[in-house]
């Protein structure tokens, strides 16, 4: 008899989503829908002789229980990491480590979030934290975003008016997921002086902060809030290792309190073995190294697929021009349904993410989501080159 | 400004028991209190070898994003291991590999449960599936237990007249935590025939049920399962390692479907690398082998901690007998507050944790839980001694 799942479940489940993610997974098709880092940028030989030092020098330690929030001298290292790159300054009791930044979502939710509840999102947003916020039955505030990221004004607008105020405002402020567009500076402060004037909280989901390719990210919300009113979400699995699943937040002490409540509860602490791998990697200064070395690979693969756009796109589409992250979105300028046209591109061997799935309800049908994070030039050029040809016989019909 | 929790936070969080663990963490002290495997039965030098070999022959795959619902060869190692030792029939696709055991609890909730919804629970039981089910804001059914487990025919009675039916019923058959005891096979029998005639689920926690050191431990519920009525969660956090955190559900291929949507927003999927380490240990056959070994170990902590009560709180207390697992426990049969006792008890240099905090309201107030798995015979034998003296002392007052 099967069971019978809650209706925060019905949700919080995506069918079409899914028949998406499956249709991705097909093989010989070149792939620019997944999220994944590149394979070889990866530090597998390094994590290999970090894991055996731990294990040799440590081992029942690393591999008995451990401290709900996090191993200690992660937890000390992620808070140098902090002050020394984004200028924020969080204390190591101010730090939760999580299984991935994914975990500290649903742990968010968990702590405060009842039935009901407005949170604000940008449209589009990260798909997996719609369905986060909708397995705790909140009502998703979208507000539209343009090149320079969320549209901070009209959040205004609308928080003028809105009874109750939304607890959350979301926002994956730089390179985002999906569009890889970056929230201006000036954006950031009024953001943040929203969230003071109307006593909301800030997630700012920071996965992609430290793949910036060209200039540099404006200072991260975090870094300027003075009164605890971001919880700042970091990743190591877009730099590090996605299997490694270590992500973290940052909030006050007291909120970070609490989520440890909740921590353990979800799973009692993350990987020991996980933890200590990217303390050690972290500790010894081979991460900024890495980063600067990874961000040469991405670049050269964000300007393939950009001129391959400028090649095969011209006149057919619009897109967004990230200095850092994963992903391009491209806005089809004549008639176009992403969805509907997925199943054909997938026979002429491309594969993206239709807008669709990352809109709160209805919308992005023009658009889709393009990576350039896993595939090499030569296969971002032949995909675009395909979509291109797919949109030109789409206008056709 | 602080982040205000959600109502179920409230609910879940209990203050009293984080007040305990915290004077448990003190030094010097006799801890038989926690439920951690014993350090030296941890296989470190095996798994650091392990992990080796698999970043060294896969490194990339290891560490790139994952399948949600686990590892491949993974689910079907444990495909086989329940096949082979515990006769439960769950193919890999049954099968989904949670972070911890614990997690697969908060997975069942997300999945099943709406507030006000019935969940039977053992009397005692394991102190964070309450607090897990009460961050549902269900309402709990506690059913009592004796020296074979609970009393199903309690349970049977409470279902005739209840309305409606619980959800669940929560069970920790083998070795339970905290009381040590084993659900017997009629027992076992009999609660399959209540869920399969009131249409319930059983949630089957089987965390301690690889360690028996006496006798056989009767057949899991999930074995004689036809319909689909048990979702069996299995651990290997008692037995290879806490750390890694790798734990299971086999549920049916539908339920799993399910389980694996709600993994994805959990966090994504478990640690990569704690899967394949797990996942060699098992298929190179020597899980059987050091499951052998760790047993003997147990045994003679339990044997010590049996005499050790024998001979210091006979007269003053009964305690279990039990067959596996980590812990036994003790009702004072005099006047005794196990909570109120427990600063002077941890003063004299012994710590345990109070029989309050696995009830669901009120109760236990006379009992208290001691682990033999974490301290060598000679400290058993010396923390319980001390004990002995301090329940006399409260006699005497």
């Amino acid at each position: 008899m099967a069971l019978i799942p809650s209706e925060r479940f019905e949700r919080m489940e995506n069918p079409a989503a899914r028949e998406i993610f499956k249709m991705l997974e097909l093989p010989g098709v070149i792939s620019l829908a997944g999220g994944f880092p590149a394979d070889d940028s990866l530090p597998a030989r390094d994590l290999e002789i970090l894991a055996g030092e731990v294990l040799a020098k440590d081992g029942p330690a690393v591999l008995q229980y451990g401290p709900v929030a996090g191993y200690g001298p992660l937890l000390e290292n992620v808070s140098d990491w902090l002050q020394r790159r984004k200028k924020i300054t969080a204390a190591p009791e101010e730090i939760l480590i999580t299984s991935g930044s994914q975990q500290a979502l649903d742990l968010l939710g968990k702590l405060c979030l009842e039935e009901g509840d407005l949170v604000a999102v940008e449209e589009p947003t990260y798909l997996t934290a719609l369905q986060t916020f909708n397995s705790y039955r909140v009502r998703l505030l979208p507000i539209p975003c343009d090149g320079e990221g969320m549209l901070v004004g009209v959040l205004e607008k609308t928080l003028a008016v809105c009874r109750p105020k939304p607890k959350f405002v979301y926002t994956v402020a730089s390179f985002q997921n999906p569009t890889g567009v970056t929230l201006n500076a000036k954006r950031r402060e009024e953001l943040l002086g929203l969230a003071e004037k109307h006593g909301l909280h800030i997630i700012e989901d920071d996965a992609y902060g430290d793949l910036c390719y060209e200039g540099e990210a404006p200072p991260a919300i975090k870094s300027m809030d003075r009164n605890g009113r971001v919880v700042y979400l970091g990743s190591f699995s877009k730099t590090i290792s996605p299997g490694l699943r270590v992500g973290y937040l940052a909030a006050d002490r007291e909120a970070r309190a609490k989520a440890a409540v909740v921590k353990q509860v979800l799973d009692v602490h993350t990987s020991g073995l996980s933890q200590r791998i990217v303390c050690e990697f972290l500790g010894r200064g081979r991460f900024e190294r890495h980063l600067e070395s990874i961000r040469t690979g991405y670049l050269k693969k964000r300007d393939a697929m950009l001129s391959a756009l400028n090649r095969h796109l011209s006149g057919l589409a619009k897109w967004t021009r990230p200095r850092g992250g994963f992903f391009v979105w491209v806005q089809v300028t004549g008639p176009f349904d992403s969805g509907a046209a997925l199943p054909e591109a997938i026979r002429r061997g491309v594969a993206y993410v239709p807008g669709e799935a990352f809109f709160t309800r209805q919308g992005g049908r023009d658009s889709l989501r393009l990576s350039f994070s896993g595939s090499d030039p030569a296969r971002i050029e032949r995909g675009i080159e395909i979509l291109g040809g797919l949109i030109r016989d789409y206008e056709r019909c």
